[in-house]
């Protein structure tokens, strides 16, 4: 029973819910809803899919979160950088409105879920561990630019395409003669209201009277006014017939429970992109579930979570959607609004399974410009350029990182520039600690401290060569090791005794124990004996497991000072 | 004049050349020469390529070896591992025996050689450390049994294809049919000197009287005799006409200076198996450079051994060659038969030379089962379990290297196996690493000293956590330190300071660095303060480049002493 409980948690907190906690959700639940509608439209847009799969996508996955997740503030469905790296995936194999593009959306979800579901049974979250900051600041960054110039082309009546920026500009400017006066006024008016509400509405309203509260639910709803002001403004002033863009006739009701369509084809071509989705969103989700949870004293369990948004996205695959994650603004929102358990998302479901079937008649006369102006507001958030000021300042190697990943992501896509960010930072890593600080050391006189002796005044034993090691001695320094003693060896042909100093080795791999093997049979033909101090003791526990020890020709101390003391022939304390 | 005797060490050691060191050399020279004859023909056999191309590949790569080599021991030219990875590099792009196959050796010779010589002038030495000393040692124990497998056919008079068990085994046994009772007496009887050679003869010789350098020296001519014997017998019984293959016509003299045929999607199809096959061989050169240079009290420059290695490739490409590196075997002999300077290889490549215009008549009768019994008995030394047994006790996630490493490698081919191992190497660094060892920790009653509550009887302040950090931190375990405060914050409502203890913290990078931004603010929202102590110098050098330090909700102490007196409320002393 723990066991289930552990990965259902509805059937923890869903014992203990109150009528209390129903009023938070439910309040919470009608503002997400509201907001929800015009970005799930919009992202479904951008993602290259009908605007009504962006609802189906904010039914059934914020259902099944509910049961499985674990987080009492996120807010999941469809989000920005997601949807466009769901159209750079499945735009490599189907075209844009056809309906293998959006059955392959679906498969997409449906391998994006399974994977995270596994992961989250698998306990292998750390493996989104590769994305460091640096890479993640420079992928969204990346991405938002990405996102808002596919959505000029949607402001001004010109079609283009591609997922990076080269292809993109390039198909933009290959396509001005397209301008269309209609459109560019109809997403000028919308962008400039969207970016009103944003920046100056909270304040009129306040200015004018209204209390905060009552002003933060107002800018809320904005948008969702803004879409139905466009509607009003399409009918009015018959825009279709003017060359505007609208979102034209969309089926009725919800598709319930549709069955993906597997192909084996289609599947290997989009696992790929499925585990780069996966490993994304999860780490999108999981910082903005972390810092909402933290607010509440609350933690959240990074395992379960992947298991949450696994179950999530196979939802979304059933429903007929899309890949989905947890949004940054719409958990911050949820969360203020009081929203107390996940129960929030369900309600928030069914305010969406409600606005399916009563806004769907309507949706028929939206110009697709407002919602390329939804589009352009939210991502805009998320370009921020100080992560490369920061990051030169901090660490040229995470510099290093942020470039590589942002600049990849720009030119070659999502994928590639995840990817190239990925393998950057582990160069980069890898990189540094291939060379790690090392000092030789002598005593300061009077004490039993050994320090480097380019820093210090200290004595040094001419028969020893004493060699601080700063970092854990694993593959990637091993070789380091070996040559550097070899070089500090060559120089001094008096030396009869090395010493290790270890007190910051936290790990010894295998690797290094069999460099640590070739130094000592090494030494030993050279008459050296080979001697190490200060070893930790999870170390220590390791070596005695292999037969190193026993080979030695040389002691492990204690301390660096019995070391020098037992060894030295000739210091003068 | 500096630089250039950096990167062309002949300027150097050659200016002070004597007569003794000539003698020396020469001595070597003729072993090594002796050795290197049914070596090269069998491994260029190996690679898929005519016997004489093994010689071709031991003259001018010698040459290019001598004049920018660093190692004073180190014997050049075909090697089994690499003679498989070429194989199974150009067996993907044309077919064995044609004149495609012969020219794409070429081009992979002149790339691996390019991408050697480019990593040695950029100092690029650290990616070989991607290798582990696992994972080099399942490769080579995979590679091993790949390799002898491979040469069973060629015993029996079977005739097999692949470069991966599965297929190899399939392929010997649906062609059993054709197995010939003369090539298996062929192949078995020099198996059986061969063996015997390596095994009883030297034994044999010293018992009946000869001196033990003498019976060394014979040792080593031994397999040319082998050679010699086949060939008289191969003459004598007429064994051609028998079904035994012969290695058939060769053409005379010495193709000196041919020009590689560049074709871009030739290029492009193998510029990833060079740099395989470049990486491998450099690291299994190196290791024995370095250990035969440790005798001598010598050292070698890596980087300098990557121009050598790659000027030796170059030069094997323009001698119509294949893929060369430094061996193990021979270049043990080079050193114990006394090679005191690069030198020696210069005249081995004399030797090859004078061996190829003398010896390239009588090649053609030569059985192609003796060089298959050449290559089995060089390459069972290669094959060591050994390493499973070691890692698995010393470490698991070694032995996971290892295994995935052997696995890999016998089912899917030399680079699938040797990549997969090197996925394997850094996945499971990085999850080590990403749970790092913390431990809250207590003062030691009556002093200054701090250690972990779980193994000591200490004293804690219930308003104080304070957890010492056992790692570096970094991107792999940046979100693990976030989720530990969390854990320990979520449990204890009385904390209202936490205390870093980082003195085996030996870095902070930028994930790191806003994983401890993040939880500052987590921290102070929920009113803890957060403080550092016992941080190092770089580090804190590093974190003063940052904002994080006046965004800090606490302080930073140089000793954790300082740090629990300034904080406590009601420690007892």
């Amino acid at each position: 029973m723990d066991m289930v409980e552990r990965y259902v948690p509805i059937l923890n907190w869903g014992r203990r819910y109150s009528r209390d906690k129903f009023g938070r959700d439910f309040l919470a639940a009608v503002i997400v809803t509201i907001m929800l509608i015009p970005q799930s439209l919009a992202y479904a847009l951008l993602a290259g899919l009908p605007p009504e799969v962006g609802l189906y996508a904010s039914i059934l996955p914020l259902v099944a979160y509910g049961v499985f997740g674990s987080s009492t503030s996120l807010a999941v469905g469809p989000v920005a950088v997601v949807s466009l790296m769901t159209a750079a995936a499945i735009g490599r194999i189907a075209q844009e409105g056809t309906a293998d593009y959006a059955s392959a959306a679906i498969v997409l979800a449906l391998l994006s879920g399974g994977i995270l579901t596994l992961m989250g049974l698998f306990r292998l979250g750390f493996i989104a561990n590769f994305l460091s900051h640096p890479v993640i600041s420079g992928f969204i960054t990346a991405s938002g630019l990405i996102i808002a110039t596919s959505q000029v082309g949607g402001l001004l009546g010109i079609s283009s395409t591609g997922h990076a920026m080269p292809e993109l500009l390039a198909s933009l400017a290959g396509h001005l003669e397209q301008f269309n006066p209609y459109t560019f006024a109809v997403g000028a008016a919308s962008l400039a209201a969207l970016v009103w509400v944003r920046t100056g509405m909270k304040g009129m309203l306040v200015s004018v009277g209204l209390p905060s509260t009552i002003a933060t639910l107002a800018v809320r709803a904005a948008p969702v006014v803004v879409v139905l002001l466009a509607i009003a403004a399409s009918a009015a002033f018959d825009l279709g017939t003017k060359g505007v863009a609208l979102v034209g006739e969309v089926p009725q009701g919800i598709p319930l429970l549709s069955l993906p369509d597997l192909d084996l084809d289609i599947v290997s071509a989009l696992i790929v992109p499925a585990f780069i989705i996966s490993i994304v969103g999860f780490v999108e989700s999981i910082s903005v579930a972390q810092t909402l949870a933290a607010k509440k004293r609350e933690r959240i369990d990074p395992d379960q979570e992947l298991v949450g948004l696994g179950a999530a996205n196979i939802a979304s695959a059933f429903g007929s959607g899309f890949p989905v994650t947890g949004g940054f603004a719409r958990s911050v929102v949820n969360h203020d609004a009081g929203a107390a358990t996940p129960a929030a998302g369900m309600f928030t479901a069914v305010g969406i399974a409600l606005a399916t079937l009563l806004l769907t008649p309507f949706l028929a006369l939206l110009p697709k410009a407002t919602l390329a102006a939804t589009i352009v507001v939210a991502v805009l958030a998320l370009v921020d350029f100080s992560i490369l000021k920061k990051s030169w300042s901090y660490s040229k190697a995470d510099f290093a990182a942020v470039a590589t990943t942002l600049a990849g992501t720009l030119i070659f896509g999502v994928e590639t520039g995840i990817s190239l960010g990925v393998a950057a930072s582990v160069l980069v890593f890898f990189y540094r600690s291939s060379r790690p600080h090392m000092a030789i050391v002598g005593r300061v006189p009077g004490t039993e401290h050994f320090r480097n002796i380019n820093r210090h005044d200290v004595r040094t034993d001419p028969h020893i060569l004493a060699l601080r090691v700063d970092e854990s001695l694993y593959f990637a320094n091993a070789r380091y090791l070996e040559e550097r003693i070899a070089r500090e060896i060559s120089g001094r042909p008096g030396i009869t005794q090395v010493i290790l100093m270890c007190p910051a080795v936290n790990a010894i791999d295998m690797s290094a124990l069999e460099s640590l093997e070739a130094i000592n049979i090494r030494l030993k033909e050279q008459g050296i004996g080979l001697n190490l101090s200060e070893v930790k003791g999870p170390v220590m526990d390791r070596l005695k497991r292999s037969d190193f020890l026993d080979h030695l020709n040389g002691r492990v101390f204690l301390s660096h000072h019995d070391a020098v003391d037992a060894l030295s022939v000739s210091l003068v304390p």
